[in-house]
């Protein structure tokens, strides 16, 4: 495991990236992004993904140069087209847009047909934080998830973000609809551990806490059994009727996942009476602070307080990263 | 266990209205929100509900004159004082204030302060969708589910209703983000039986399917474990935000659950090309319908599905009520 420093992080993927098709604006921007996802601790969608985000821009299924056009306005609500381009620079197009839309309507919302995976969610959660407002966001997914009482994954794990602004550092949950997600579950099984609340179900139909025997069923479990599993579905109906875009079903159609549709939505505190998001967090995190303990716990905490302090040892140290896979990105940037 | 047709429990409901300080439309406007709840089989915030919500105006916690009044405009989003109202009355009177929001500005949000227990949440994504608008709405409560790592409730259950239009049947879901409520685990308790899933934490912190383990401990689990606690965390405090109204920490330092936060979203579809809600609904059903059931189960269902036969059945036959239940509405009408 080496620790890279983010600055050669992101210069080695936007090289990869600029003789991939990127323009040197926009390789600096999407590489910068792999990076803060890493530095924030979300390791899957940060270096470790970038490998097969470069695969799937050799095969076309993400054009480098694309950017989203607006496809129709409502008022506070447009429709844009993300024209297949890279997933994480339509996102945050599309979210600097609802922001956009908030500073004049109060509220706005981006609904975003044919994009493509927006790797860290929570990236768009905190952009819109970082602007004074409240953002959530989701997108669907390949089908990745069983519907309750069925034994075929005809759902997608439809990723969720929502996020409040606060000085010391922003509340965000980035959260799926499944309970583990598969690169967690392999993870435990590479361990040998089982998963510490149920992953899924074997082959038999059988609950079970085996990350192996989920994997190998394909029927990972949604979070509340048929509650995640009617979330995760109205989810992604409510992202393609607003955006006009693919469905899960449609998406699985094609086999890989590109084409999907998303949801980004914007409200502007800034009009609120000074402070009204900062008191609000302040009291829910003393009332966390205060609550007791469960067994064998330490302190509660709520979702993105971790976030700030990983994030400065990351910047301090460097990011970790694999060997194996700081080169292969040095082997995909050419040097 | 009785059927009482529904007229005649609107009536007899409506009648302990007015004798509470109702006016006469909104006594009748009320009661017939109660039994919808019976009649689309959400029997526990229906009948079964009234003679709590009578003892609520006689305590003073619910003023029945009271109606919602615009506490600030920021365009699309405003937000509205519901002045310890009814809270079904004023939820509706919210939702349709978003949908008239949403004509004008392709979307709208009513955010509401110091409003009261919106009875059957499922209700504003009905009127919603009945309106053309796919619709989306929450609310907070008393603290009564223990954050992830706490054996404390100091979260609320906070029900996440979502819905979109469709012909055939609205697609709803109404979930708060308990595994079960307590009104459930209860009902379990009285059967003598085990949870189909954990329900909640025993007195000694493990996961127990026992509904008289958790309802004892007060450690009911939350959807999705440490999931649905950082859910339940969000919807909150984006309420208390949005609505300028109390947070979960807030009602619960008052003791009883009045006083709450809320927020309902509304997108108008009647801009979009003809059909767009109908044919994403079809063609999900369509993809639930053909996918294989899982071990003993039947056809996958998706939320909402069973609704319109359910109803249909409890307009023919009456809506099922205990004879006791009945005796106690018939006793609070004067009759």
């Amino acid at each position: 495991m080496a620790r890279i420093p983010a600055e050669l992080a992101i210069s080695a993927m936007a090289r990869a990236l600029s003789s991939r098709g990127f323009s040197a604006p926009r390789a600096e921007e999407c590489a910068a992004m792999f990076a803060d996802a890493s530095l924030d601790g979300v390791y899957t969608h940060g270096l470790e993904r970038f490998p097969r985000f470069a695969r799937y821009i050799e095969r076309g299924w993400v054009d480098p140069a694309a950017e989203p056009a607006m496809a129709a306005s409502f008022g506070s609500w447009e429709r844009w087209d993300g024209r297949l381009g890279p997933g994480n620079l339509n996102a945050r197009a599309s979210m600097a847009r609802a922001v956009e839309l908030a500073r004049s309507g109060g509220m706005g919302c981006v609904a975003l047909a044919r994009t493509n995976h927006w790797m860290r969610g929570g990236a768009y959660g905190l952009q819109a934080a970082d602007a004074g407002c409240v953002g959530i966001a989701w997108t669907n997914t390949t089908p990745n998830l069983p519907a309750w009482g069925s034994r075929e994954c005809s759902l997608g794990n439809n990723p969720l973000v929502m996020a409040v602004p606060a000085e010391g550092g922003h509340v965000l949950l980035d959260m799926a609809m499944s309970q583990y997600s598969y690169g967690k579950m392999e993870a435990f099984a590479a361990r040998g551990e089982e998963t510490e609340v149920p992953c899924g179900f074997d082959a038999e139909g059988r609950l079970t806490r085996d990350p192996k025997a989920a994997l190998s069923s394909r029927r990972p479990l949604p979070i509340g059994f048929w509650k995640g599993s009617g979330l995760s579905l109205l989810l992604d109906l409510v992202a393609t009727i607003l955006s006009g875009g693919d469905s899960v079903g449609a998406v699985g159609a094609r086999g890989e996942e590109y084409g999907l549709s998303q949801v980004f939505i914007a409200f502007d505190l800034s009009r609120l009476p000074e402070g009204a998001s900062r008191d609000a967090v302040s009291e829910m995190a003393a009332r966390l602070r205060a609550s007791e303990a469960s067994e064998g716990g330490g302190r509660v905490r709520y979702p993105g307080e971790a976030r700030a302090a990983l994030r400065a040892e990351n910047l301090a140290k460097g990011i970790p990263a694999r060997d194996e896979l700081w080169a292969e990105i040095l082997g995909l940037a050419g040097s």
